[in-house]
């Protein structure tokens, strides 16, 4: 008799840098659902090999991260049949999974938590280095400026881009047949050091959208945009008028919120 | 006509993951001072190939860091003859050096300069991680505790190594000739979140010296000794009476101070 499942839901850390982004892809080790899914279906069957044949765990993560992008607290949920403790099947995962996939914690929740559908905002932080040198010991988590960038001017166009909007301009897909609507409920900048902290709140983004948004700040910072330009880049409904995409290593996925 | 030389002093970040510590050996490429004197000879002779000939430049460090070791800022110096600003200087070597050496600041000073006779106290840091789930961002600049030491019984061990003594149980080296006395002006210790971290203040340390101490204060910790034991630990002499050398990756030279 197949024992209860159970909704586990998951917050997990990553260093994204040596992955080729959480979501799953057939034919692809280096994902960062993939590893934890491996851990969890083998945990589940008892079994070091996965039979070809097994059912495998589905892992629901609150949304996909590009490929180099780090998480400090993505949230994930996986129905599970086990009679291991929620501490036991945290531990598991952190002694079978690489080092740098981390997970803090493992709680069995209701069944109806979705981890995706139930996320009402997610907050992203894009970490920039302007210094005379290098960062060494988080060189791999931001983006270096060689030139700092006019912190003010990118505020004022960061208070363009928040709200409600189209956000089309800023989605890297181009074939995106969905709506590309959604609410940027804050952009805060801040200032420590040698550090540029964007932190980029909202009901959820399109893909490569933050690293856009940071790129078409950058261009403004970086004076080759006016913060004025902003709402025509946004009404435009065009890749092309926004910046570029900012570097992925700079941008970590920071906390999921659900009601 | 040879250039008038001058002294120039320099604040150094390195991640010691990859190297075999700080100093050059005959033979082996990945050292910190030797990587950093490479580039120097290559800037003043301005060449990209170092002639076998050539007279090296030598740089001075404040003392050596084991392999592994990292540091926030090492301070070294070395006579140059060049017509690069300091700023130059500085710029040139964050240009060639590997990603995990940094050089925060080139500054020319008084030929009498000498980072390691006038080093008059150095800080070292150990950090520690203890919770449920790994450490991510800062795995490779941490040691992971199974379980949470007792941080009262490592201050009160501490207490007792705090002093000028003979640090003889604390040296790594067993054919050290010269004087083993030093100094620690103060040990630290503070819990913050997962991180337990210990700073070290002293006029000097022996081979392993922290790295050894940091492994006795854990000794201590998890109560395989206890504070008391180590008045009778030092006294005896004896490397073997002291605990284990902790792992190079939680130690990190923290500042070099100068009188």
């Amino acid at each position: 008799m197949e024992k209860e499942k159970r909704n586990v839901r998951f917050y997990i850390s990553y260093d994204g840098t040596r992955y080729r982004g959480w979501a799953r892809q057939p034919g692809e080790e280096m994902t960062i659902q993939g590893k934890i899914e491996d851990v969890l279906t083998r945990m589940v069957l008892g079994t070091d090999e996965i039979p070809e044949d097994a059912k495998r765990i589905q892992l629901i993560g609150s949304g996909r991260t590009d490929a180099g992008v780090h998480a400090k607290c993505q949230v994930a949920n996986a129905m599970l049949s086990t009679e291991k403790t929620d501490t036991e099947i945290c531990e598991h995962l952190n002694r079978y999974l690489p080092g740098d996939i981390s997970v803090k914690q493992a709680l069995t929740v209701s069944r109806r938590f979705h981890s995706r559908y139930n996320a009402v905002s997610k907050t992203y932080r894009y970490t920039l280095w302007h210094a005379p040198y290098k960062p060494v010991f988080d060189r791999k988590y931001v983006t270096v400026m060689e030139k700092k960038p006019d912190v003010q001017a990118m505020r004022e166009a960061a208070a363009h881009i928040t709200g409600t909007h189209d956000f089309k301009s800023f989605c890297g897909n181009p074939h995106m047949k969905k709506s590309t609507v959604r609410t940027v409920k804050s952009i805060t900048i801040r200032e420590d050091g040698p550090y540029i902290r964007i932190d980029y709140c909202g009901d959820g983004f399109l893909q490569n959208m933050v690293r856009i948004m940071t790129g078409t700040l950058l261009e403004v910072g970086t004076g080759r945009m006016k913060a004025d330009d902003i709402p025509r880049i946004m009404d435009a409904l065009d890749r092309q008028q926004a910046g570029p995409t900012a570097p992925a290593s700079g941008l970590c996925l920071m906390c999921v919120d659900y009601s």
